[in-house]
């Protein structure tokens, strides 16, 4: 089973799927837990270019080919293996990612970018993906400390509801995948809402298989 | 003026496009000459990745766009702002090779593929490609050993028989574009039909400017 976590800067995410991944291995479950870019070989060499040339010296779209180019050896050599065992992939942030702030967000034709990621997971998708909802004034005043939420220009803040509305339109567009989650509330509150959601999917994978 | 050479292996192309750089020079033009990957910081990078990691560690997807990746950059830092200062750029292979050896070789899909290279070279396409064309088995023949050769199996030499064919149609598509080069005659002739095609193109170029 393959379960990406998705959601806007400040959702808490990040540390959700930590705990979601903690939580699953206590029931036996064989997970691998994964974030991008990297986790291969391959990926990391490419993670370091994206560190190490500054925002200014790297091209919107080189940088955009990168993330695909290590998500491509990311599925291939870790994350399909993983669930031709049986295993359990969680994954901070996959293709929705891209969808939401690159074309979304930044106005990327959502066609060619869909294209782009079929290409590049080999159409590999995710079973279940939670979207950890959260306003967006909420959620970047939890991320930014005070001096950097005053240096935040309105286009910025516009930029972040683009991200928000496109992966709320994501979602609407596949019920049976994805699942809305209130990332507003307390994060115990949110871990336990998380559980639910996934727990029950297992079940239900479950009972298919012994049908 | 943007001029790239392609062609299949052993078709001289390498050398054809420094002998050409080397006479365009000799005339006073301002000449960019590019080989991918590489050719910037971060192209240089990416093609450290393509050379340290051997074929069967590194995904056919990842291996693409990367190639990719590096050419956007290229396309960014070194070919826009050369042409755009009206100087000329010379490129041993470019966005077609992708076309010709990815897409009609192994069959990936030719549509996707031209949406991927247009997104990569943001829509900058040369103005004169140069196909250096010879038959595969002379090419072959002229690029191999004779251990190689034998060791060439029959899907091997059918895989360049369709990127050969596949560059005779891309040549075929825009006869504005492409001039196809016979390449299996003696070096200095091919160069001399080089410098008359790229002379004519300059000379129709500078004609156009003047009126």
């Amino acid at each position: 089973m393959f379960i990406t976590l998705e959601g806007p800067e400040g959702s808490g995410k990040t540390t959700q799927a930590l705990q979601l991944v903690v939580w699953l291995r206590q029931q036996g479950y064989d997970v691998l837990s994964v974030r991008e870019p990297g986790g291969t070989d391959v990926s990391d060499a490419i993670r370091h270019i994206l560190l190490d040339f500054t925002a200014g010296s790297i091209n919107a779209r080189t940088e955009l080919l990168l993330f695909c180019a290590s998500r491509a050896q990311l599925v291939s050599d870790r994350i399909k293996p993983h669930l031709s065992r049986g295993g359990i992939v969680v994954c901070d942030r996959f293709a929705d990612s891209t969808l939401a702030y690159q074309g979304y967000g930044r106005g990327l034709d959502i066609d060619f970018l869909k294209a782009l990621l079929r290409f590049a997971t080999d159409g590999v998708t995710p079973d279940l993906t939670l979207l950890l909802d959260i306003d967006v004034d909420t959620g970047l005043h939890r991320k930014t400390d005070k001096t950097e939420w005053n240096r935040l220009d309105a286009e910025e803040v516009q930029f972040h509801r683009r991200v928000r509305s496109g992966y709320l339109t994501l979602a609407a567009e596949d019920h049976r995948r994805w699942v809305v989650i209130p990332a507003d509330q307390p994060f115990a509150t949110v871990t336990t809402r998380i559980q639910q959601v996934v727990g029950d999917s297992l079940k239900r994978r479950l009972g298919r298989q012994q049908v």
